[in-house]
């Protein structure tokens, strides 16, 4: 099976703390050691968060901003690796084509974000459709799509399934509501739409969530199915 | 004044034709006799739809029909390099950072896309982000943003002027609709709200509509004013 | 077996077509299938010649103008490659060191152009000499070496068998006269001068021409043999 | 004058903080405004400390922990760039090249780390050489260099001025002393001993303190004369 | 004016002499203190055939052996780097747009080699087509172009003009003839005939020659005149 | 077993002598038949020297006299991967990231310098780190650490085994003698150190030293023992 899972920062990193990682680099191990082919993309979390909100002091630009976020990502994406005791790429890819290949070499691929203005969230979902992933995963900090904020919202219902293009359907207006958390972004969920990629989101705190998901089908999220 | 121009592709090369690229050409120095700073972001045009369908025939992946887009775009990047006689970048950049080099020593800052998943309106509008640029300017095969599809609603009213915010309300509804072409994409719109980014979107089939826009402020497409 | 397999644009790509590049596609699958290791370079075709015109209308210079051919060379490449099911190069290799380390880690590796005045001919015979390949086939619009040019020439009589000498022969006359259509270039025949490499030029509109002339040596192009 | 600064990551990022950020870069925009071509390698800090504690948690091995530490200098870089209001490289060098490269087209030239093994005093050490600085500054969280450590030591006596070769003799013995906070590493120390590079070591804490040593020559820590 | 100039292996290090290479750094100043625009590619040398022969012994392929020769010319440019005293590239060009980048920002661009398959005088050929030079200067070991070898047939006479057609026409025998040297290559030949590049061959062994040809049209080889 | 095997230039190349590099090349290759994974770090030697003292003269900095040798180390390091039969890197690594990736693929991995201001030395030392090796050996032109320089003290004791701190203490001294040859160097020796890496410094001028001293720890040298 190959799949690629997002891991949030704020799953992997709130703030730094090596059992965290640990525990999620265990879960890696587990998956590889029953078969999986699979690709990392991991986020930036509360480093990036503090690098942002300085340099926002700072008058830095959009685009800046989104630079160091990615730098984080893939320094994240380095601790990770740093954890892993399974062949995995000596350095997080930075496009693509470098994180196929290091699938295609018998690796396992970590890698964070890519470029400006894409989230790790669409990075996720385009390196799955470049591998031809069988399924694609978020692990986040909310446990599945609701059709509302569930923060703000205690009538916000979560589907337990639902197409692609509900996704989308879902995922548009929040995206225009800044204080919306959106499980994932726009771009990510389109993306997902044109591939018709099979896609879970699911609470990841718990490493042992994503496992279960992926080998046994077993979680409490949402399943996106084309 | 500091200006990002998105050719699309269906202006720049609808089909390879020297005289239009060579219009083209002509405006931009014309615009940097003037005194502008010039960032250019090229589409892919006929060549690259060409490119995708054989592609999509041979069951390449959307990320594969993606790359295959880019490439294209950085052809017609360099075409009109080979174009420009005035001092220009001698490659397409590949990234924000080798855009915003080229600038800050002198150079007009020819470039295509940069990486899949991102479309080159997008791309344009972090690219003006990124230099802080004064003026985005879409010249596009439409002569504005309208409220609904011109092509098949013959009610469709164009704005003359719209905020940020009513370009991505507008945008958003569009691109639920495969079939809708939005004058620019989600993304762009969205880079557009968070920069508050003074935008044109203008119908670029003669270039001197872009030159009066520019320099004058004269056109008839919709100005967005943040 | 160690292959080099150079496919003229005019071959893979004179216009655009999916069932063309799914021929060689499928032809390459089967030599790999037979255990074959295999380079290719891949031409530029219609849509280079398309650009040069243009861009020479435009006063580009020679160097741009190959800078142009080599990028289309390198989007053919991607062409194949995302239409090859087998193992192969998620990027065409930009030098001869990245081309053998795509075959050393067990790819097919898909090439184009390397840098301006160096045909994909002489990429192909240095390719070929880098990985000491064993055959080194050219895949050309026409069926092998001939003491004139046939399209012109009716008295033009093909070679059957060659040496590599006599090759360089033969093409630096031609390559004296600007209307001649040497099979492989002036520069590529010397290549295969120096290493003795055994070669074979053939006409390689079908794709079962190159198929059987390197599993069985049944070809009616001419061998070049050291 | 043309003067590298060595920024340490106890001084520009203890934590997180743009004040702290701010009056570095106003520091060095005075500099720029006097005409100074100025040089700045930018240490770790607490992120990179914090990186470094957890993936040491996780038993990534030295080189893995350098590297880490190296991600982050380079982050802090993009930092201090984005609070730069004078023209300054887009990105941090990697190398001493490029840091020379945006030194010569006129840039503030802002870096990092380069590679494992050698610590960034050893890089500013280095980059001095390389661009035949008048001037070398250490910017540290001690005020000078000591013939003891003054943490631990209230006898130490602070030297006003010294040569290179004293400078080593005095940093070696610290450096077999793994609780001692050595002012520059044994590295750096015997790259300005080699190229007799006049340098200073001063309370970094305070940017006013670089200025005026380097304006006017006036600060209250060690000279090393050649 | 704009000059590119081949500085042959022979000439500037037939074995490694600093006086030599800084009688060629002053001729460079001179005329870049008359305001020429200068490019210079530079040979391999003894150090180049050296290894080369270690290499053949090895049995090195001749790939690999073209790759020792270009890497030691970019030392060999290196070396002529640190020895000029004016804006330079900090580190030799590796492709034609890198080169060409130095020239646009200013500084004289000196690189060597560029890949396998292409000497340095089919590089300085190529650089010259590609900034538009002037004028192209081949400083060999032999005084012009002759009709014949002039080390074996004491009848070979030299030309003072020729045009660039009589030039690869001369040429291209010599180069069937492994004995002959001809005074460049058939590569670089027919990249001066495409282009109509005005050039000089000319003994190079006094740097002052170069310089006299190109300041007063003042030498004692050939010139080629389109 | 995972072996890092530093040779150092004088062992290699004194001058070129394609025997020597042979002797060496088969060392390797059988050092692999016997199941080693092996990363191979290359010195400059003659050539090396040559070029710095050459460009000494012409008053280069000291940063470019380290990249010229950096350069040579890496032709080097080809010289060496043309001469060895089995499956190895096709071009030197130039980070450690690079070299490690090449023996995750079941590479031999050779590599010369990295940077300026680290030595070769240090290279393989921080090699040996970044990959976990079991053991590094240092092939040196002396058989062993003293006390004192044996060349010139013959009291000069020769350790049978030592500890990595006793190295340091060692070697720190010796490093502040300009005329004292330290069979490695200060930044090598706390590399050994802080790792606490098993090392070996034999002589090296016959490569059966180090195959013997690898396979069956039978060697005449010093053994560094954590």
């Amino acid at each position: 099976m190959r799949v690629v899972i997002s891991i949030g920062g704020s799953i992997l990193a709130p703030e730094l703390d090596s059992d965290r990682v640990a525990a999620h680099a265990e879960a890696i191990e587990s998956l590889a050691g029953e078969g999986c082919e699979i690709g990392i993309v991991v986020g930036g979390g509360g480093v990036a968060r503090d690098y942002i909100t300085t340099a926002r002091e700072l008058d830095a630009n959009e685009v800046q901003l989104d630079q160091l976020g990615i730098d984080v990502t893939r320094i994240n994406a380095r601790l990770l690796i740093s954890a892993l005791d399974v062949q995995v790429n000596s350095a997080p890819a930075t496009d693509y084509d470098g994180a196929g290949d290091a699938l295609q070499r018998g690796d396992i691929s970590v890698m964070g974000g890519i470029t400006p203005g894409q989230t790790t969230d669409a990075v996720a979902a385009a390196f799955a459709e470049y591998i031809d992933a069988d399924l694609l995963v978020y692990a986040t900090n909310t446990d599945g799509v609701y059709d509302a904020d569930p923060a703000t919202d205690p009538e916000a219902i979560k589907y337990t399934t639902m197409s692609p293009s509900e996704l989308v359907d879902i995922i548009v207006p929040m995206s225009r509501d800044a204080g919306a958390s959106a499980p994932v972004d726009i771009l990510a969920a389109k993306l997902i739409e044109r591939s018709g990629m099979r896609s879970i989101v699911l609470d990841g705190s718990d490493p042992e969530n994503i496992e279960s998901a992926i080998l046994r089908g077993d979680h409490t999220g949402t399943d996106i199915i084309p």
